[in-house]
């Protein structure tokens, strides 16, 4: 009898991490004499703990298929990190208790960094517990940190939001500016790392275009060079559009979205850098302005999602489980780049060692020399990763995301596992 | 000689507002023997009383073409109302010089109430001052608030691209909400009206899908019952998605944008209706939140059109040409709905003085009783108008959009004209 196998999604979700579901689950279908069933974990890695496992095999070889136009986690996502086998011995016993009931063989973890450290962690297991897993980690995260991989799948997905997004949000102030507003805003995520604000600067083609200011967590913001640079830019093409992300710091190193605003109560109204900004520059310069926060439109924008980030989501699951049935414990399939231009990519692997613990931070050379835009180098790097467009299927004007039923199999253990808050 | 059309753009930019330009210009184009050349006002009307016209005979058939699919104002727009013929007759003398210099005899004006108010004003000059001219209005606002029209351009694609967002951060919601953020709020336009806000509603199909509420201008907030509607939602379906116009006012008639935060020095904050609900909630329930304010994003959101909007746009502005070569003064043509489902439209006309100074407010039966959503009538009014794509062509990843040339028309007056401030 195959073992069957557990499959989780882990921390935020994005545009694409359900494709990469769906490449795990049909290639898993494809090799019944390997992987007898794909159980799920209902919201991650809750669900083994708390023995709260999805039957995959209830679903409809179709419904599986829609997965792959689908954004979020299907089967629910969490935000919980098991520490190292000393301190959590508690757990992973649990983790074995669940797997063994269930008769799983292979774990299949679908997350960022934290989640791939946690993968490393189980696929120990078998060595220093005595329950024998194969286990692969399958990356995703919007923040496109992890290393080795050349990039992160569901990053570029967000990067094409956020590029059309300002291009379109930059036609439309342009043509107001005369009269009314000048000065727009736009919030994207990254807290510690400004791939999703650089992916912004893919709009600007050409002299003039926006946007014309990016501002990212790695340069701490020097307001007077800021407010230089927005005349300049309203100066000389009547409007300035920007990109901020949410994790840009002024010189003191505190958060710009929290230094800013307090509401009525004077409590820090957390979130939400785009209006401070944007008071900032109406406060020196005067000008007319809006702002907007992408905040979850962005990761979860799947109708217009980026075929390349598509295609090797889905890839990056197929390979997971390729990489499981082939016997290889302990490591995650990347993205390897094989040329520029035109774009190349093909599927690597990487040992989970490599991966846990290590994050990728933007190259200082991406950004360029006056800390307000990206450099051809970064341009180069990001553009492949946002061609192509894999619309979903509509009805009704709406795309058409499936809903799985999610069986719950039926539980094994008489003991219970109660989450700690 | 056949004379020269004037075309301008006023008001907020919508993604449809270039197809009823490209509907004009095409349009004009086929009847050589009737119109000379379009002229398009530099940013609005601003552009007739500076003198500062456009030929828009300089820019290819291709480019007009691609009008239809880029957003914004390609000729630049303005916030800028004239006043009634006694008041400011001046600027009407300005305009019949600058008219009659360049030999104009047709007026086009695109835009919404305000907007028609001058198509009408200046469809009078003619009897009331001396200087015949036709003057057809083409509908466009994203307010959905014109009147005799069933519906107005630019809407429907604002009401496709909050339906489709709301949506995709529903699940989004839905997947962390276990061990994350429960509460997702959405900030959308709709100062006087619940127009857009409605359109939300779309997303919602059946029992628990999001958006569970929405709050609307027309509805003051009764904050226990909706924070009760909240605490319903998320013990039924384990999160609540909420879809808020910006113009949602408290029980006492203030703007809930103002009545909530303050910047670091006590101003208020203008704008941002959606962190003051999120925080609101965050305070009685102590769920975790994330909010967005989709601003600009949504009206020019081109990528993510509704091909029904699409078509009327460019129907619009094509039959105004006809209706003006046909003689027709002082009308805006409008679409008529024949039928909801299978959805047909066909093009009628309303005469501006029927359209001027009247606004089309939401019917209180497209409102649930309890105010928190969308009735069944409402569903079937609003349902037709997001139904279909109409995908823009894409280069390097982005939807490649037009900008035109803009030459200028050699300038033939002496006299200047300087704006008021």
């Amino acid at each position: 009898m195959p073992k069957n196998a557990f499959y989780a999604q882990s921390g935020g979700v994005t545009a694409v991490i359900n494709a990469s579901a769906c490449g795990v689950i049909e290639t898993a279908r494809k090799h019944p004499d390997k992987i007898g069933k794909v159980y799920a974990g209902r919201n991650g890695i809750i669900g083994a703990l708390t023995e709260d496992l999805i039957d995959t095999s209830q679903e409809s070889d179709a419904d599986i298929a829609a997965l792959r136009h689908t954004p979020a986690g299907a089967f629910g996502s969490c935000r919980f990190k098991l520490k190292g086998l000393d301190q959590s011995k508690a757990e992973y016993e649990r983790l074995i208790e669940v797997f063994k009931a269930h008769d799983i063989g292979y774990f299949f973890y679908n997350g960022g960094g934290d989640s791939q450290d946690t993968s490393h962690k189980v696929s120990q297991i078998g060595e220093k517990m005595g329950y024998p897993i194969t286990c692969v980690g399958v990356p995703k995260t919007v923040d496109n940190d992890l290393p080795i991989t050349d990039n992160c799948p569901g990053f570029g997905s967000v990067a094409k939001y956020i590029a059309v997004s300002i291009r379109e949000a930059s036609f439309d102030v342009a043509s107001m500016a005369k009269t009314s507003t000048k000065v727009f805003v736009l919030e994207v995520m990254g807290r510690h790392a400004g791939w999703i604000a650089a992916a912004g600067g893919l709009a600007a083609e050409k002299e003039g275009d926006g946007p014309h200011i990016i501002l990212f967590p790695e340069i701490p913001l020097d307001k007077d060079k800021f407010l230089a640079k927005v005349k300049d830019a309203v100066d000389k093409y009547e409007y300035c559009s920007i990109v901020v992300s949410e994790g840009v710091k002024n010189a003191e190193g505190k958060f710009l979205a929290e230094a800013g605003t307090r509401d009525a109560f004077g409590h820090t109204q957390l979130g939400g850098v785009a209006p401070v900004v944007a008071q900032m520059v109406k406060d020196a310069l005067g000008y007319k302005y809006h702002w907007a926060v992408a905040d979850y439109l962005q990761r979860a924008a799947r109708h217009i999602a980026s075929k390349t980030d598509v295609e090797q989501a889905y890839a990056l699951g197929k390979v997971a489980v390729e990489l499981a049935v082939a016997g290889k414990n302990a490591v995650m399939p990347t993205v390897v780049r094989v040329s520029d231009n035109p774009y190349k990519w093909e599927i690597g692997s990487a040992n989970l060692a490599d991966v846990a613990n290590v994050e990728k931070k933007m190259p200082r050379d991406y950004i360029t020399a006056d800390g307000f835009g990206i450099t051809e180098s970064c341009r180069r790097y990001l553009q492949p990763l946002i061609l192509g467009e894999d619309y979903p299927p509509y009805e009704n004007g709406l795309p058409k995301y499936v809903q799985l039923k999610n069986v719950a199999v039926p539980k094994k253990l008489s003991s219970t596992y109660t989450l700690k808050k």
